[in-house]
């Protein structure tokens, strides 16, 4: 009997999973699959719950990937929404709850596509499935996707693609593929100078100016001009703080957060390397001190246009009628984890409601998706 | 009997007198006047204690102003000092407290001056000698000098000429007198735009941007080179404030302020212009609303050199043997209300102490103060 992937959101919805908390859903898979014949390892780190499971040969030719998160954002007050926002709610075509865009669907999408595969067709001798869920991708993301790579590598455990679930389809189902991700880099930048009053200028050092000047500098032209696979990479000064009250003092210090979305002409090295250079030539310039502290929160990456991308564009197409593009917009996911591992993109479903009261998904397109993830294991295996 | 300068500063400090209290200041000095034989006035206004006294005939052709103010900024915490703040102790030619040195040694000066001037000599037929001394300097200014002058406008009275006798020396007795001030402006300049996700910045507008390059464009380059009484202007950002906790959102306010001290190539009037049209410039340039509120604290002023400060030159170089310079530089005074009725120049003790803990002049300076008031007021009458 077929798997309800309708049904099958419906009831991770109703697993209260806020990361970092499990709520039953890890376990909920961990049995439907385990039941369905796959071998099923918990790879838990950190408090985070994560599961591997693999139907055929381990190390096979031809492993094919499903990767997807059960953990959600939190609803804010349940009051706010018109359905419970736990209580997976199926009415007139819609499934109502938080995680029912992102993306518990596409996790009962690709579990219900793999499950019916393999109990329709034998896999190829030199054929496998592998299916990764993630307890920790909207958080830190540290013990989540990696913690079940790293798993996977000690246990000789591979992919040869890899497709994630995320919703990709900004309106229309079937418009968009993700066929990588831009990096991104957040850092912190601080200036140090001299107090002083207002009206002795020379006997201070403003560092306020410093980081104005450091500031205007890094936005007034754009970082390149865009890429082959890549719009232009961004830059966003996100705040400057100094909470000097007193109008007729010069600081002694401020403050600024920036984040960068950067595309495959460069890497949080050479960015990093770059703020870095063009800080400490303003802080010699104006003589004041100037630290930057860089976090990479992940390198751009792309899988170009090729095999992989051929076969689920071609899948998806054949499904519902929508020919998708390949895009590598918008945030980060963790594809930006695998791609190390083996080529990678990204198709689901509308992602209009993720992350905001009321988030639904339709049912329609729920079973489409279903749907699209078994055409795509059609196409892979024959 | 001759005043002695010392003891009436010493008297003066022991009446706690921080803005807007009189804590008994104004009223010493009103009863030494009037004793001496001034014709006193209180010009209080908003709570503000305030004194105007004149020996000789209203409306004179020559009538030398003096001006300075009893009240004074907070001693802190009294611990802090080796001697009570408001104790007026007199040690080792030495006179301690708040006020010392800005500016109750000062006005104690003056009027010991003024008192001994009319007691040894007659005033010329067309002679007056005219004593301003408010409560209100340290703080908004609104209901201090500005309150004796209307009153004086008013009542008919006038003044010639005005020493304002505030602290004007940075480190030797006699080496400074200002003869102008800067003119001081504050400017809170607040950007909107549209708030957003760090990965889709085409759909926001970034406020910060905006308030970057306009303030990059203000402090790049000097608002002039000086002029020939003035130093160069100068503009200090003295606060920029977002307060966005969110490393992935692009605020959708953003607020600095600045201050500018700026000499006679300026108004407060072309400076709020020209803040206003490049804000503007900048807000449609880049798709922000921007406002900006400025409030003037003073205009510049100069009293080229002439008569009269040839005439506090020559008397200060007589007593000290000091030859003191021209200086615009500085903070500002209530020099800046006294200008719109006369010259107005400045000069006093070494200010070095001033709003300090342990604020302090030397007994040998206040004694050669009074001297020089008293020299000022013979080569005026000569
Ligand atoms: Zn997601
Ligand atoms: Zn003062």
């Amino acid at each position: 009997m077929p798997v309800d992937p309708v049904d099958l959101t419906a009831r991770l919805i109703r697993c209260p999973s806020v990361t970092p908390e499990e709520g039953g859903a890890i376990t909920l898979l961990a049995d439907a699959l385990s039941a369905a014949g796959f071998e099923v390892h918990r790879c838990d780190r950190g408090g985070i719950a994560n599961l591997f499971a693999r139907i055929g040969a381990k190390g096979a030719g031809r492993s094919f990937g499903f990767n997807g998160h059960t953990d959600v954002v939190p609803p804010g007050p349940a009051q706010d929404w018109t359905h419970p926002p736990f209580g997976g709610l199926v009415q007139d075509g819609v499934i109502w709850g938080r995680g029912a865009a992102d993306m518990k669907s596409g996790v009962a999408a690709f579990v219900a596509a793999a499950i019916d595969y393999i109990t329709q067709s034998p896999l190829p001798a030199d054929g496998a499935l592998v299916i990764t869920v993630t307890g920790d991708e909207e958080g830190s993301s540290v013990d989540g996707t990696p913690a079940i790579l790293d798993w996977m590598t000690d246990a000789g455990e591979t992919m040869s693609a890899c497709l994630v679930g995320e919703p990709t389809c900004p309106q229309v189902m079937g418009e968009m593929i993700k066929n990588g991700r831009r990096g991104s880099l957040n850092a912190v930048i601080e200036a140090r100078g001299v107090q002083g009053h207002a009206a002795y200028p020379d006997r201070a050092r403003n560092p306020v100016h410093a980081l104005v000047s450091l500031l205007a500098g890094l936005t007034a032209q754009p970082l390149d001009a865009g890429t082959a696979q890549f719009q232009p990479s961004t830059l966003q000064v996100t705040s400057f703080d100094v909470g000097n009250p007193a109008t007729n003092v010069i600081p002694g210090a401020a403050r600024a957060m920036l984040n960068i979305r950067f595309n495959d002409a460069h890497s949080g090295a050479s960015l990093s390397r770059m703020l870095q250079d063009r800080a400490a030539q303003v802080a010699t310039d104006m003589g004041v001190e100037m630290t930057v502290e860089v976090s990479i929160s992940g390198e751009s990456f792309v899988t170009p246009p090729g095999p992989l991308t051929d076969l689920v564009q071609g899948a998806v197409a054949a499904v519902t009628g929508v020919t998708p593009a390949l895009s590598t917009t918008g945030g980060t996911s963790d594809a930006r984890f695998i791609k190390n591992h083996c080529p990678v993109v990204e198709f689901g479903l509308v992602g209009q409601t993720m992350h905001q009261v009321d988030e639904r998904v339709d049912v329609a397109d729920v079973i489409a998706l279903k749907a699209v993830y078994g055409e795509i294991l059609r196409r892979y295996f024959a």
